[in-house]
C-alpha cells in the first residue's frame, strides 16, 4: 500500500516530450527533497550562464554551446546560430545529393557509409544508428572504424573489399589529429589507392574548421566538410553534424531528432525539479552516491536497439564528473561509474550478483512503451515475446526492490529520432547539473593527456631501440639491459622488454628473439641478411 | 629502477601455453602473498575435489565438470569420458555435413545460422564467434537472437528475409524452457512457416538430454541434437557444443581451442602460485578488493576482436561470485563487479575518470602480441597502426600507474582458438579459487529466480486485467483503483498502471486510454466494436 501511494507521489509523465521518470524506488525523504532545493536552484543559475554563453571550461577558455545545436534562437551571437543552421541545412542537402545519387562513389550510387572516428566521434553515432536502424529501409549500410587496431580496420575493410567505390568515408575528429582516426584514414586510402581508387572522392570531412583534416579535405577537394564548433564537447556532440549526418545518410528525420532534444531541453529549464526530469536524475544520483559516486549506476534498457546507450552514457557520464579537483581546487576524487548492456539479457548474465551480492549500485531501468513498428505478434494465445520483455522488466524491478537495492525507472514512449533526441537531452543535462550539485566542473578533460603523453614516448623508444638494433650486431643478441644501456634509457627497461617481445612475434625490422625467456635473460637482434 | 626489479619478481610468462601475467603494478607486499599460501592451498584442494567428482552445487545436488569437456580421461566415470567425446565427434562430422551441402536447408546449402539462445547459451558463442570471425573465410555468418524483444528478434528476421531456406537454427537452452528462448524459437517457426518452409528442417537443439526442448527436437525430427549435461553451467559452458558448434560451423578448429583450454587447465592445477596463473589472479583480486569485491574489475583488451570478453566475463564473475551467503550460511554480500569494452576506445570514453576520479576500480589490461594475421602495414615510415595501438596500452598502463590506480596485465600470443581456450580457463580457474579463498559457492544461482517468479507473476496480472476490461464496459473506462477492486488485487495497482500504460500505447486487446494522465487519475477501456 505505502509502495503505491509513493509511486503516485514520485512518478511522473511529462507529456509533451514523452518521458516518465519513476522515483519511488529509491528511499529518500521529503525532507531530504526539501534540504536540496536551494543546491539544485543554484545549479540552475550556473546552468542558465552555461546556456548564454559563460566560459565553461576555463583550461581551454571555451564555451560549452550544445544545447545551441537545438535552439540556434539561443545561441550568444546571429553567427553562432547562423552558423548552426546552415551546418543543419547542408547536412541534409548533402545526404539529399547521396540518396539521389547525384553525389557517388567511382563505382555508382553509395550503399554504405564507414565512419572512422573514436570516443565522441563514434560512440554517439554508433548508438543512435544501431537504435534507428531498419535493414530493409535503411538507404546507407553503417559500418565504424573505432579504434587503432590493424586487424580490425583490416577486419571492415573485408567486409567492403570489392565495394569501396560505393562506400563513403566520414572521418571524424574535432581536433583533427586524433592518432587513432588518422590512422584508420590512412588505411582506408592506401585501399582505395590500392582498388585504384580516388580516396578523396569518397571522403567527408567532420571536424573543427582550420583543424588538420579541414585543411587537408580542402586541398585535396573531399565530397563534402562539416563543422564541430570549439565550443562543442565530443561527450555532447550528438545533436552536431557528428550525430546528424549518420543519421540523415541512414534515411532518419534529423529534424525530429533535434526537436526531441530542443523540447526536452526546455522541460528541463523549469526550475520547479518536480517538473524537471533532468533535476529529478542529477538529485537521485546525488542520493543514491551520496553526493560521491559511492554507487555504480547500471543501465538496463529493455530494447535490443538501446543496447548501446551505456556505451554512450559511459563517455557522457564518466569523462564529465570523473574528476580529481573541485572547482574550488580541492581533492575530491568525483566521478560515476556506469554500465549495462540490456535486459532481459543481462538478467541471465550478473542479476545473481545485483539481487544477492554487493550493494554497490543502482539501476536505472529504460522502460519502452511501444513493443515494435510491426503489428505485434501473438507467440502464444493472448501473449506476445514484448509481454514477457516488460514482464521481465517489472518482475526484476520487483525482486530488486524486495532485495533493499534502489532503481530509477526512465520510460520512453518508442525508439524513435524524438524520443533519442529526448533521451540524449535528459541525460545531458543531468550531468550538468549534478555536476553543480558536486561542485566540479563537467566541460575538461584533463586527465586524459597523461595517457597520451605516455604512448607518444612509448613509440618514441620504439623508434630509439629499434635504431639501436640496427646499427649494433651482435650473434647472442642484446639483453634488454643492454639495450637499455645503450640508448641511455635505464628508466625504461620495462617498456623496453614489452616492445621487443611484441615486435619479435610480429617480426618486426627483423627482430628476432635470440633464447631467453624471462626480462632479465631475454636477448634480441636483428640478424644481418 | 624499484618497479623494473618488481616487475622481473612478478610478471611471469608460461612459454607452453603462451600465457603471460604481470602482477608488478599491484601493490602487495611479499609478507601478504606469504600469508596467502595456506587459503590457497585449501583453494587448490577444493579444486582437487571438484574436479574429482564432488557435489559443488548443494542446491541442485549436481557435480561440476567444465574441465572434463576438455579432459574426457579426467571424468568420474568412462560413461560421461565417452559421451563428451561422442559430442565432440558429432559436432565435427555436423559441421562438416553442413560445410559439405550433404546437410542442406530446402533453399540449398547453409549460408548463415541464427544462435537463439540467451546468458550462458550465448555469451560464450558471442564471444568466440566475434574473435575468430574472417568475414572473407568464415563458412557459415553467424546471427543472434538473444532477448525476447519482438523489434530485435524481427530485426534479425529481416536481415535474413529470403533466406531462411539457407539459414540453421541452433536453439540453445540447457533447461530447455528458458522463456527468452523460446519466444524466439516461435517467432522463426512463424516466419519459416510464412515463407512455406519447414522449421524442422533447418533446426538443431542443444540442451540438456531429455528436456522439453530435447522431446520436441526428437518428435519433430530436427537435423540434429546436442547434450548440455547437468554437471554443465551455463556460465561455463563454452567448450561444450554450445560453444563448439558454432565455432566448428564457421570452421574454425575446435580441437586447437579444446587443446587450449586442457592446457591451461594443466598450468593452473600446479600447486606453487608462481606457476599457476590462475591462481595469482585469484590472490590478485583478494588484494585488490580486500576479499569483498570493493573494487570493479575493468577489462581492457587492446583487441577488437576481444571487445566481447568483458560481456563473457560479467557472466563467468559476476554470477559466480555476486552470493548473498558464505558457504557455512554468513550473510556476506560478495561479488565482484566487471565492465569494460575495449582499449583504446576506451581511453576515449571513461579513462578521465580511471586516471583523475573514484578509486573504486582496477584495470586488467589484455595485451595481444600478434599485430594481425595479415603481413603488417607500416602507416607512416617505420611505425604500424598496431604499434600505436600497443603505445596506447602501455601508456595508459604507466599514467594509471603513476596516479597510484593499479592493473594486472594478461598477455596472449595472439587471437586465435587455442589462445582463446586458454583465455577462457585461466579466467574459469580463478573464479573457482576465489570463490574459495572467500568461502562460497561459486556454482549456484539462487539469486535469479525471484526475478523469474516476479515476471510470470505479472503475466498472470496482465491476464486478469485484460479479462477485466473484456467483461467490463464503461464508457468513461476503470481507473486503476477501480481494476484493482474488480480483479481482487489492490496490493498491485502500480504493476497494473503500467501493465495498462504499455498495452494501451500498442492497441492490444483494443485497448484505450480514456483520459487522465497520473496513475490515479488514468482510465482505460476496451470499446465495444
Amino acid at each position: 500500500m505505502k509502495q503505491w501511494e509513493r509511486f503516485c507521489s514520485w512518478y511522473s509523465w511529462y507529456e509533451t516530450i514523452g518521458l516518465g521518470v519513476d522515483l519511488s524506488r529509491v528511499g529518500f525523504s521529503q525532507e531530504w527533497w526539501d534540504s536540496m532545493q536551494r543546491p539544485i536552484q543554484k545549479a540552475f543559475d550556473e546552468m542558465e550562464a552555461l546556456e548564454a554563453g559563460a566560459i565553461a571550461n576555463p583550461d581551454e577558455q571555451r564555451m560549452v554551446g550544445h544545447y545551441w545545436l537545438r535552439a540556434p534562437e539561443r545561441a550568444p551571437s546571429q553567427q553562432i546560430a547562423q552558423a548552426i543552421q546552415q551546418a543543419i541545412q547542408d547536412v541534409q542537402e548533402f545526404a539529399q545529393a547521396v540518396h539521389s545519387g547525384k553525389q557517388q562513389g567511382a563505382q555508382g550510387p553509395f550503399t554504405q557509409f564507414v565512419l572512422i572516428g573514436i570516443g565522441g566521434s563514434a560512440l554517439g553515432p554508433q548508438f543512435l544508428t544501431y537504435a534507428l536502424s531498419q535493414p530493409k529501409r535503411d538507404k546507407l549500410r553503417a559500418f565504424f572504424v573505432d579504434n587503432t587496431d590493424p586487424d580490425g580496420i583490416d577486419r571492415v575493410l573485408e567486409q567492403l573489399d570489392g565495394s569501396l567505390g560505393k562506400t563513403l568515408c566520414l572521418i571524424i575528429s574535432k581536433s583533427g589529429g586524433t592518432p587513432e582516426t588518422r590512422n584508420g584514414m590512412i588505411r582506408f586510402r592506401q585501399a582505395y589507392e590500392q582498388a585504384g581508387l580516388s580516396f578523396p572522392r569518397h571522403a567527408v570531412a567532420i571536424t573543427q574548421p582550420g583543424s588538420k583534416l579541414d585543411r587537408l579535405a580542402i586541398e585535396e577537394k573531399w565530397l563534402a566538410r562539416f563543422p564541430i564548433w570549439e565550443w562543442v564537447g565530443g561527450r555532447t556532440s550528438a545533436t552536431s553534424a557528428v550525430g546528424l549526418l549518420p543519421l540523415a545518410l541512414l534515411g532518419v528525420e534529423i529534424e525530429q531528432f533535434l526537436r526531441g532534444a530542443r523540447d526536452c531541453d526546455q522541460q528541463t529549464r523549469l526550475r520547479d525539479p518536480r517538473q524537471n526530469p533532468a533535476a529529478q536524475l542529477a538529485l537521485m544520483w546525488y542520493f543514491l552516491g551520496d553526493g560521491r559516486g559511492a554507487k555504480d549506476m547500471v543501465i538496463l534498457p529493455y530494447k535490443d536497439r538501446l543496447e548501446l546507450f551505456a556505451r554512450y552514457l559511459q563517455q557522457l557520464v564518466m569523462e564529465s564528473l570523473g574528476k580529481k579537483h573541485a572547482r574550488d581546487g580541492r581533492i575530491v576524487y568525483q566521478g560515476l561509474t556506469v554500465y549495462g548492456n540490456k535486459g532481459s539479457t543481462d538478467q541471465h548474465a550478473y542479476i545473481q550478483q545485483l539481487r544477492d551480492g554487493l550493494r554497490n549500485f543502482f539501476v536505472v531501468f529504460i522502460e519502452v512503451l511501444q513493443e515494435t513498428w510491426h503489428q505485434p505478434v501473438e507467440i502464444e494465445p493472448g501473449l506476445t515475446a514484448g509481454d514477457y520483455l516488460h514482464g521481465f522488466l517489472l518482475g526484476t524491478r520487483q525482486a530488486l526492490f524486495e532485495a533493499d537495492r534502489p532503481s530509477i525507472t526512465v520510460t520512453i514512449r518508442d525508439v524513435s529520432p524524438y524520443s533519442l533526441g529526448v533521451l540524449i537531452a535528459v541525460f545531458e543535462r543531468a550531468v550538468g547539473l549534478y555536476a553543480s550539485l558536486i561542485d566540479i566542473n563537467a566541460y575538461h578533460q584533463p586527465g586524459v593527456e597523461a595517457g597520451k603523453k605516455a604512448a607518444a614516448a612509448v613509440l618514441e623508444l620504439q623508434k630509439q631501440l629499434v635504431h639501436f638494433l640496427q646499427t649494433h650486431s651482435s650473434q647472442a643478441g642484446f639483453t634488454v639491459e643492454e639495450i637499455a644501456q645503450g640508448i641511455g634509457r635505464p628508466e625504461e627497461r620495462e617498456t623496453i622488454f614489452k616492445l621487443c617481445e611484441r615486435l619479435a612475434v610480429n617480426g618486426r625490422y627483423g627482430i628476432q628473439k635470440g633464447g631467453g625467456v624471462g626480462p632479465l635473460e631475454a636477448r634480441y637482434r636483428i640478424p644481418s641478411t
